[in-house]
């Protein structure tokens, strides 16, 4: 069994209002020095045998269909 | 200017519905092989200066009072 990590985030071009509030919020409680967040997802899957090439192709297709909107996010496959 | 990402993660005693949820649409969505998905947050944080040792420091500050819930949580900092 191998753990596959598939990191989602929104396309640097799509606004983020969550990270936004957050980089905000960050000054008003006394934490200086941050520029700005950016909120993500991050999927641990678990696949059954060697993470090879057939399985992370199967992660991909997994990500494109049902854990990530590729018409505003972006994501990463890597394995952990 | 660096970037650290903060991975944020249910602790592994604690029910992830929504992962769940997402490995039991699998096999119906014509999927197989995948045993189980848990998901989690990712935070990309932008930080002025280099991402030395007092900027991780600030890092871990903010991700255990504002990104995570250390409760049923647990947190990774990496710098990107």
């Amino acid at each position: 069994m191998a753990r596959v990590v598939v990191d989602v985030m929104l396309k640097p071009e799509i606004l983020d209002p969550q990270g936004q509030a957050i980089a905000r919020k960050l000054p008003q409680m006394g934490y200086e020095g941050v520029v700005a967040v950016r909120q993500g997802k991050r999927f641990e899957v678990e696949v059954e045998g060697p993470a090879d090439e057939a399985a992370l192709e199967r992660v991909h297709t997994i990500a494109e269909t049902l854990l990530a909107n590729p018409v505003i996010e972006n994501f990463e496959i890597r394995v952990l």
